[in-house]
């Protein structure tokens, strides 16, 4: 069997269809993915508010990766690879808790709460413990939440603080709590899974119950009217006109990003079983305007903000043909739980959309794996997966390229 | 550590020996088996008693292949490759039922029973439905007995046909039902398990049931005389000549098959405990005659035909490492459960017989991993396995030449 | 993704410093460590205490390999390939029993407790019965322990022999009875394993138990002293002077091996809680000495021989991610189970002392696998591993090279 190259694969592309086997299959093309994307693009880790205290951390793992976010002695959130510098061992195995310092149970290297290395038993003179601390994740902070960039020089985001903070600060970003995060395992390559969040050509067909209150998952000829009528009646609490910078629209250097406002169908006010609110109104919010916003920042995290809670999705890779999908609920840091809101109905809608979707992206994988596949025609609901596939080959194309 | 290439494994193979360990271990020999083979002969898929209603469907799965074999409106036997022609998903996730139509669960593309794209929701002016239709595999009828084939061009089966449609009256091929089915999972490279049921030298060690029965379990030459005593006393209701064009043998673009008369031990009847009949007898015959026929089409596909009843035998990939045995138990369809047959008695031999044979080809394959496995050398009483083997080199060898 | 070949990845090697990711990764790597080291190094396959019969016998088996060990009609030691020589099924299926003959399961070839074919039904006269018996490993015994080599030519044990024989007289290498053997499975690279158990900079912050009795958990400096104190203090019943002919000081076409006498920590006299005997002395031994032995024997085979019991080591590897340790506990040959010693007394510490181990190794393996792994400088009690590593990065580059 001779395979072809990446760069023949990737010369096969057709924008417009679905990608090639080979793309969802091959392990020669995931670990390039690995390097020139996910050890390279800012991805979300947590929230602050997992991490209150000195000395709190919690473990951020895919792949073969393992990142400790910790909070330090001075206040500071850092973000350490798990990799003891002698040789290798784990360093910190629990996946949440609070450290004075981090311990290799191996043979008791300890590193300080910031990475540095403050003892090392009977090293011999010539070793120096100041080259030989954990190594450094860079670390960025939106609102309370915590990216993480694995990259050497990781991409800016300047351009996306600038354009956005006032935004951030209408929905309250610094004034959030994370109320529930979940995990979905989910047998296919990530791509699909990532593919299957951005497009809405699926969402009437297999998520009757986002399909009731998201005009999104009308065809675009009836969004537009929506929208239109949404525009017209808005009292602009929270910025309306749409910020894409993300994939193929990222500016040279910079992180790619998004921001739209979208309408919600008649009498929806947020994504409660019928439409209903589920918790208090966020940030500077006086009333619900009968929409939601959608925003991403980087490859693979993905918010959707309704006015009273902002749900994050974040798709990493555990291997070619398995990958997870971490869902984050978050709610305003003043609403008391039980009172302001009950967790069944804050997170009933993506629960059980993602656990659909969990069944819809395996048998994607299961045909695509046939020999009979070919690149199929998309529509024109799918015009940002569309987006997203050509951003995607580029990457697999120019690794040294810094801003995508 | 530098792999041979096929071309010298195959260079290497020595007629009368077993098959060298990269026939059984490299996964580019299995990549090259699956396209050589797989996708180009014919395999049974299953048997027309299992649709009989228009709408009736069931899968016919192995390797990453999944087709759809379905009843049309016209009443004709389709089989359709169960991948979207849109972005690939599984289209049809139940495996058998009855459906108006496929609809794939992603987005909703529906296709017809006989595979036509029928609606594919807002796509663009340009895209043409008529040739967005599912993937079509051949089928043909062989009596009830539906055989498909993934090959473009498949292999021919009218000279198979005209040589053996008379007897295929004789058994009733078209008035059997399908009485039960089951699947046996092997942790073995599919070619051990075919390798196995084409070689009787195991049976007198392995198969003591089998053995008590079957004459073919004895030395070639004994068997000769149980051969000769059985054609001197036949009235001959059924064909007793051998037809002998299967593996190596067949005629340039026609499928290989195979039919031969077998001598029963005496007094042994059919393949019921001590030899004793399992139901009612098949087709035009009208008394036991002592013996039983085997027929093959094609690589993967056995039959034992008893005087009341047929035992059919598949072989399929999953991987590398691992194939199942279908077995397929037929009786008359005139035949009635509880009155006329049992189907623990009907099942019991070959139950027990693949069941032995399991443990078998699994610790055959253990000891063909080990770095000290030789090709050893065959008996005499495995001179079919031999011819299998020749055709199997060969088939690696020639992939476009189309009739083995 | 190029990956290095093998002889980069040597090159790269620095010593003093851990391996490189790919050593412990690569299959490729895997693959030349097998023929390298594991098909043709001496290894530990059991005791003759296992064996005592005629036609007693238990397998002994790693990777794809299988070993039968068997005892034969005239009292020898042998060791067969479990591989039919016909068509390669194992021939001897259960892990240790009694047996007149092996007769393989598959085609009833039959053969004697030497490994001679003793029958093959059915083969024509051109075959020779005579060059067609099980495949032989090499068997040498030291004292009762049974140490088998794949090598065609194997590694000589002549000076180990001579230098070491009183040694072995000394603790009744030839009086001692196998009283327990326990199997370790670890989700690690068999070298991470191995390195391990090579060094004690880790025994104080993970084995606790262990560095309350031995001295050789301490620092080089201390540990020099508790020495000296023993040496001065011993009445010399046992060999103290170190033997080092292991790993890279081995002469050229014998087998590597080590002696070394080690103080416990005062007033610890065996490897019980608390320092306390577990069971009767061995061999010549008329009193606790406060010392232990190690003595090691080709590469992945140890012993820790204290006064009153030994306890084997043996790590195995069974895919480039898997390996096994598996311990045996050794006793005087006179001493009674439940009168002369506890089987829970005399397991205990190195039970939970490889329990912890796994663990530990795990968690090595993981962050290895880390993209952001780098070889990591090693300490002042990491000499006997560094000696390992070097001596394996040298086995890998010379493979037709016979004595290391």
């Amino acid at each position: 069997m001779v395979h072809q190259s990446i760069s023949e694969l990737i010369n096969h592309y057709k924008q417009g269809y679905s990608l090639e086997q080979g793309f969802y299959k091959r392990s020669d093309v995931y670990e390039t993915e690995i390097k020139n994307i996910f050890l390279k693009h800012w991805i979300l880790a947590g929230h602050v508010s997992q991490i209150n205290a000195v000395g709190d951390y919690f473990l951020f793992e895919f792949d073969k990766e393992s990142i400790i976010v910790a909070r330090t002695q001075g206040g500071e959130v850092k973000a350490h690879l798990n990799v003891c510098r002698h040789r290798g061992s784990r360093v910190c195995l629990e996946k949440k808790g609070n450290a004075k310092r981090f311990t290799c149970p191996y043979h008791a290297w300890s590193y300080g709460l910031d990475g540095a290395l403050i003892a090392a038993r009977m090293m011999d003179d010539s070793f120096d413990k100041s080259v030989n601390g954990l190594h450094q994740a860079h670390v960025e902070l939106v609102g309370g939440l915590i990216f993480v960039s694995l990259a050497e020089n990781p991409l800016s985001l300047k351009g996306m603080r600038s354009n956005l903070d006032v935004t951030f600060e209408g929905f309250g970003f610094d004034k959030m709590r994370l109320a529930k995060q979940k995990r979905y395992e989910i047998n296919a390559n990530w791509k699909l899974a990532v593919e299957n969040y951005q497009e809405c050509y699926h969402c009437t067909p297999s998520h009757l119950e986002y399909a009731k209150i998201h005009a999104l998952s009308l065809s675009p000829q009836k969004f537009e009217e929506h929208r239109k009528n949404y525009l017209a009646r808005t009292t602009g609490n929270v910025r309306t006109d749409a910020a894409n910078y993300y994939f193929d629209l990222a500016k040279s250097g910079e992180e790619g990003y998004q921001y739209d406002r979208h309408p919600l169908l008649p009498n929806m006010k947020s994504g409660g079983l019928g439409g209903k609110p589920v918790s208090v109104l966020l940030g500077n919010l006086t009333s619900y305007e009968g929409a939601s916003s959608e925003f991403m920042l980087g490859p693979v995290t993905f918010f959707l903000i309704y006015d009273d809670h902002m749900v994050g999705y974040r798709f990493l890779p555990l291997s070619v043909d398995k990958c997870v999908c971490d869902i984050f609920w978050f709610v305003n840091d003043e609403a008391e739980e039980g009172k302001d809101y009950d967790l069944g109905d804050l997170t009933w809608l993506w629960d059980i959309t993602i656990q659909a979707d969990e069944v819809i992206i395996t048998n994607n994988q299961l045909g695509v794996n046939s020999h009979f596949y070919q690149s199929g025609k998309l529509s024109q609901m799918e015009d940002f997966q569309q987006h997203f596939l050509d951003w995607y080959v580029a990457s697999l194309k120019h690794p040294s390229r810094s801003g995508f």
